[in-house]
């Protein structure tokens, strides 16, 4: 018997990834071009078929898991892998969620006369063709196609190698929905193979992929950050950070630590460094340290801190280096600094943060607005929690990703960061003198 | 007697553009934070010296011209790079015009209520370090600066080596301008050297340069293309086109398709192929032909055009080769290729086009409309000459360059494509749940 994940690709690997993507390509203009009530029904057949197919779903799924399981993959990720009645319902949900999303596509912004006699405006139009890398959860397969399908993109998708039987079932039902609608199959393609290198193919062929989305830990981002020659929408890590002013409200400073630190503890919009006004730090400190005692965090702490926290019988407590700074726990472990105001607090921010999110607890409108100007990330927030900083809890109605880069799309990224807009001009026999 | 043209950059190239380019980053952020009136002072300063000190910026110019003169530089490339006292007068004139453009920066848009209670909006930001990389006009040193400055970013110049002095005498009015507005000197840099690896270091800085705007021809862009780690906006060519439907005002057609091609000959958006529907070849194509005939513009012709222009008696003619369908002539060269109708024309473009410009003279809606959506380039014109995709045509204020490509800015870039959006967030305490 065959290995049922063994995939179908050919010996030449980067020929075959190479008319993947091209077909990919020539698929794009059909989609640019569709309407929306067409896509649209392609979603929602989608969703029907994920519903009425969940049983080999399931099934295909569960080879997964087995051999993911004899191959000794964690908890963790075995977590991640796994589908179930539940996350089948909510893939159909999510993708019917995007149906009734707007379409961006074609909408026509900001039309002006200019004195020669033009009127100028802008179109908003798809990017062509997304690449998308991600890891073991399958999810991404559906969620993922139908972003792409409703902002009128074709999709490479590159699921992780422990996920391919279902990830190959879910390719099928894209394809089906696609067809069912009269779009092409080929706008979204899934290469099928666990051979590692396909990654390097895909990342290297900017004239059939016009954006790279990669969904997964920080060796895959930066292995890609070395090789992509195709640009990308992406974040390496989330060094987030709390700044609590002198003039904080310190129940809202309170609510907010706590909330930034502990909901989740391995989100990139998690708090890992919690900054602090020295003229504050004798009052909130002692709260705050309570709470993260009673929540087992380990506290990472200034010699101002670790002061402070130990006359408050709060232990026991760790001194902070450098490196702490830097780091994204992604774990039960807060990094803590005195700083003597708003000032040295962008400055610790803009130095070591990653420019993903940070907020300020302050009732000071100009500190406020300072900080609001000033820290250089994608997301800044006055009295609000980091956790805030993702596409649904902004209206995006969903996240194909976050990006902490400055060109392009910033934040978390929706529909609108998988498009762009050309210039449109309307004349009457214009022209130049 | 040393060569006034000598650089005084030391010996380890490398690192002196990396420790320019450090300081450029370390003084963004005073840039990004100043308020409009002090970068407007600062532009104001900056206009004030060039016309005060015009006698020494025709003296440093001068050496210039006569070294190229000595070097054998072509009459073109002199021309490009000879200050007068009018272009001198223009530059002034810019910079003042910038000063008076809005400020871009700080502006929150689209803030909305969300159903936790936070109001999420964007605030539009410098994107902190531009490099700009151009060859021989002087006059960009004076440009891309105050552009730079008005849209709160700092600066890497690197000029041409045969505009050295001019540059460097540019440069320092710069930097005094910006010691005048108390802004810091380190702002706006230059690369004073003529050593052609200074380029190879500069665009390999991601973490002091946020994006290069290169000024230069095809082998220019081609090298940064393959070399460049930071990201670039960019155009390598513009192959435009102007399509004639059926249904085209026969005058409109003419005019437009005249004033694309002949009103000048070397710059990116003239048009390089004449694409016209079969139905009204015979009618219009003769017209053209003797407006072409009489500009000596040589024509390059599928066989229909060929015959039409043939049995007109138009001519000498050329046939035209698959290589002509790719060709920017940049010269009074036009190919002409006749096409079915409207399917046919978008799929040459598509398929043979830059994605600079192209524009339909039709007086058919729906066949405009499609026109617009599925040509995809970044600037599509209904029935006016592809020569207005310019920056002041679209009421940019200025244009810093010109990108085929699709993520961030696309089309002609203005001071709006020198920033970004970030996320901005207004709380009241909230926590997610």
């Amino acid at each position: 018997m065959t290995d049922p994940a063994a995939s179908t690709v050919p010996a030449d690997l980067g020929a075959h990834v190479r008319d993947l993507c091209k077909a990919a390509r020539e698929a794009s203009a059909a989609l640019a071009r569709a309407p929306t009530a067409v896509k649209d029904r392609c979603l929602r057949a989608l969703a029907a078929a994920i519903r009425q197919r969940s049983a080999e779903l399931l099934d295909a799924n569960a080879r997964d898991v087995e051999r993911a399981r004899r191959e000794g993959l964690d908890r963790a990720a075995l977590d991640r892998l796994m589908l179930t009645p539940k996350t089948i319902e909510s893939m159909a949900t999510g993708v019917e969620q995007v149906a009734q999303l707007a379409d961006p596509i074609g909408a026509i912004d900001g039309v002006r006369s200019m004195p020669s006699g033009i009127r100028v405006g802008r179109m908003r139009v798809p990017l062509g063709v997304i690449g998308i890398i991600y890891e073991s959860r399958p999810n991404v397969t559906v969620d993922a196609a139908a972003l792409c399908i409703k902002s009128g993109n074709a999709t490479v998708l590159r699921g992780g190698s422990e996920a391919i039987e279902s990830n190959r079932a879910l390719a099928h039902l894209v394809a089906d929905a696609l067809e069912q609608a009269q779009l092409p199959r080929a706008a979204v393609q899934m290469i099928d193979t666990t051979d590692r290198a396909a990654v390097g193919h895909l990342i290297t062929l900017p004239e059939y992929i016009d954006v790279i989305v990669p969904r997964g830990g920080r060796s895959l981002i930066e292995r890609l950050m070395r090789e992509s020659r195709v640009p990308m929408i992406k974040h390496l890590d989330g060094v987030c950070h709390v700044y609590i002013d002198d003039s904080a409200d310190l129940d809202q400073a309170v609510r907010i630590a706590d909330n930034a630190k502990t909901q989740r503890y391995g989100t990139c919009n998690t708090m890992e460094t919690l900054l602090v006004a020295a003229g504050i730090a004798p009052t909130v400190l002692p709260r705050l340290g309570s709470v993260y005692a009673a929540k087992q965090v380990e506290l990472r702490c200034c010699p101002q801190a670790l002061a402070i926290l130990s006359i408050a019988g709060i232990g026991p407590l760790v001194a902070a280096t450098e490196d702490d700074w830097r780091a994204e726990y992604l774990a039960p472990i807060l990094s803590i600094r005195v700083v003597a105001g708003l000032d040295e607090a962008i400055a610790h921010i803009n130095t070591y943060g990653s420019r993903h999110t940070d907020a300020i607890v302050t009732t000071d409108h100009p500190r406020a607005m300072r900080f609001l100007r000033e820290v250089d990330s994608a997301s800044v927030m006055i009295n609000a929690s980091t956790r805030f900083a993702d596409g649904f809890e902004y209206g995006l109605g969903a996240e194909i990703g976050i990006s902490n880069d400055k060109l392009h799309a910033r934040g978390p990224v929706g529909l609108e960061g998988l498009t762009s807009q050309k210039f449109v001009v309307f004349g009457n026999g214009e022209v130049r003198i």
